[in-house]
């Protein structure tokens, strides 16, 4: 037995507690807690078949009142000594897929975002369609294609056709960018005809991770109408191996900051679900924006509600993400595309030029929260790096 | 022992064999064969632990060699005698969902429809967009709510805004339709960054479903842009009790009408698979449409190879549907917003008009195929009863 360390400042101390699922050498997949710099097994510290499993799935399907106990008991444990053999120093493991992926929805709940893109791929239009206040926009992805941080991301190809040629040609995406974003995993789950309220948010999702839904533009651009994105998106989507639980979270709720026209009444919740998230994401290692999570326009809350007020039922391992997280100022801007206004405004990182991402490149999301007392949460990092397309056929 | 009755032209022959899930009263779920009015119970058949599953999907997985050697077997066993205890009469058993649904993406292929849409959706516009002619579009949808035939369908609520009205309202869709499409069913899948080639098509799918892809379109119209289709069609989506296989579709197999421009080469295959089936929908009893699949545009060995060349992984249990089936008349329609002109030319079904779906009406899909000298084989049929929407909080 012997007390787990945990860093003066550590983004990962006692207040947070994700959860994750790791491997040991010749170890099968288990449940396991970050604390400071080492993982906890929660199958040795708990002595719990649910914590055994390769997934979160049958521990998030037991619901918020075992969640709060167990992270009650994790909390106690770690304040006092924890047995040699459940601790791991976080290098010696290798991260897994946290859960299961049920099915993936997108959102596209930043306006600054949305309206980037609208004046991207919509020059003559006005950049926001007239139903984007009303309700959070949203599409199904590929729930197969979501994979953990660090697993590398073959450059998709696909059709695609410049405004200025006449017919598609086929090969490897040449506008291949990221989309960094939350994303919020659904824990228990609802019946198909049932709905899940705006303030029942917190008896339904389990906890937060960081998502990077990486996009090829061209691809997307050429296939978009009228059905919405698919090749452009289905190739990868990474998420952060760390699902923080919502209970971490509590000191980083604050209000909207506004929306007008008031939105439906089942959309309308008593409780404040805006997150004070402070997003950075590094190309090869450079800080290149610094997305604020706090001017998302439409709440996670709002978001499950309006998924489910169609009678639509809900998993666990549901997963759905917020959309690119973009502020006002051109440094806030969770896409390239946005950043580098559509490639004509490249930016310079470690001494190059990028526009989009080049064979190679490697893409680092990480995130921090407001925690009890001034201190702060880490939500750890999703990466990434390109690899070459294969040959085209 | 006894021998399998089968009916002078029973859509069920030998040459059928579609596989589906089934329960006796008190019994689990598990794989049976459809033979006549008789499901055989290949867990007692065959006596292998991969038919007691609760899906096809253990079975699925086994490839395509195994399918043959199956089929054979099965189909040498209805040809003299059948264990007493491995016959079932098809009106005794409760049947299941024939397989776990994984990843489910929704296309566009037939011209008819995707042109009467655009006409009805976009009046200002070409019909077709340029993208249509060049790729099988297509959307993921939400695999979560797919479920069998007979399931009943609680109309779904949500936002919709009328031309004429100056802000959307939230209530019941009055505008409740179906689309009546043909699934096709991923037995073996492939791994991130792969791709299936159009000419592996028969390598990796297990067969073929009917689907009713419910469709409330007021939800649709106004919330389509630009991100695709979500509530609209995430409700549920039904799909016939029977797989059958790709094996028993042979002698339906046929050229595609023509596909002008050319497509890129990896659309290009060696082999027909466009499909002679001939589909028929009821509206409470009264057939109102006849959707002939031999006009559909894209092949569906087109839509998985388009689906996956962009490094998709796919995996067992994967349903993609073929969309809307219309043909060039009128009552080749396959939607009913397509049969009634948006439901400005009502229908009349059973002595009442119609145009979109009223509480308590019945639709049922059904479909058979040429199979080998002359006879013709059968889907079977899916159905759903729509029952009224909750009252809305």
């Amino acid at each position: 037995m012997s007390t787990v360390a945990v860093g003066e400042g550590s983004p990962f101390g006692p207040a947070n507690l994700p959860y994750g699922v790791f491997s040991t050498p010749g170890g099968a997949p288990r449940v396991g807690v970050r604390v400071g710099d080492t993982v906890v097994d929660l199958s040795v510290l708990l002595g719990d078949a649910v914590f055994a499993a390769p997934s979160l799935n049958p521990f998030m399907a037991q619901g918020p009142d075992r969640w709060r106990r167990v992270r009650e008991r994790v909390a106690a444990a770690v304040r006092g000594d924890v047995p040699d053999e459940a601790q791991h120093p976080v290098r010696d493991v290798r991260l897994h897929l946290p859960f299961e992926v049920a099915d993936y929805v997108d959102f596209y709940a930043s306006e600054h975002h949305a309206a980037n893109l609208g004046r991207l791929f919509r020059p003559d239009s006005e950049p926001l369609m007239p139903n984007w206040k009303h309700l959070p926009v949203g599409y199904h992805g590929r729930a197969g294609t979501v994979v953990v941080s660090g697993t590398d991301v073959v450059r998709p190809c696909g059709q695609r056709k410049a405004p200025d040629e006449a017919d598609p040609t086929y090969g490897p995406s040449r506008r291949l960018d990221i989309e960094a974003e939350l994303g919020f995993v659904v824990g228990v789950g609802s019946p198909l005809g049932a709905r899940i309220g705006v303030d029942s948010f917190a008896d339904h999702v389990f906890g937060a991770v960081l998502v990077n839904d990486w996009s090829a533009r061209d691809l997307q651009a050429w296939e978009y109408v009228p059905l919405g994105p698919h090749l452009g998106k289905s190739f990868a989507t990474s998420v952060s191996p760390w699902v923080v639980p919502l209970a971490a979270l509590q000191a980083a709720r604050i209000p909207l900051p506004g929306q007008d026209p008031r939105p439906l009444p089942y959309l309308r919740g008593r409780e404040d679900w805006g997150l004070d998230v402070e997003m950075v994401v590094e190309w090869n290692g450079e800080e290149v924006s610094r997305p604020p999570y706090r001017h998302m326009y439409w709440s996670p809350a709002q978001m499950l509600a309006h998924l489910t007020v169609n009678g639509a039922s809900a998993r666990t391992g549901d997963l759905f993400a917020s959309g690119t997280v973009s502020g006002p100022e051109r440094h806030q801007r969770g896409a390239f595309i946005e950043l580098t206004w559509g490639g004509r405004e490249p930016v310079t990182v470690k001494g190059e030029e990028r526009a989009f991402l080049q064979d190679g490149d490697e893409v680092t999301i990480s995130a921090t929260a407001p925690g009890p007392d001034g201190t702060r949460i880490g939500f750890g990092e999703v990466t990434g790096t390109i690899r070459p397309a294969y040959a085209p056929k």
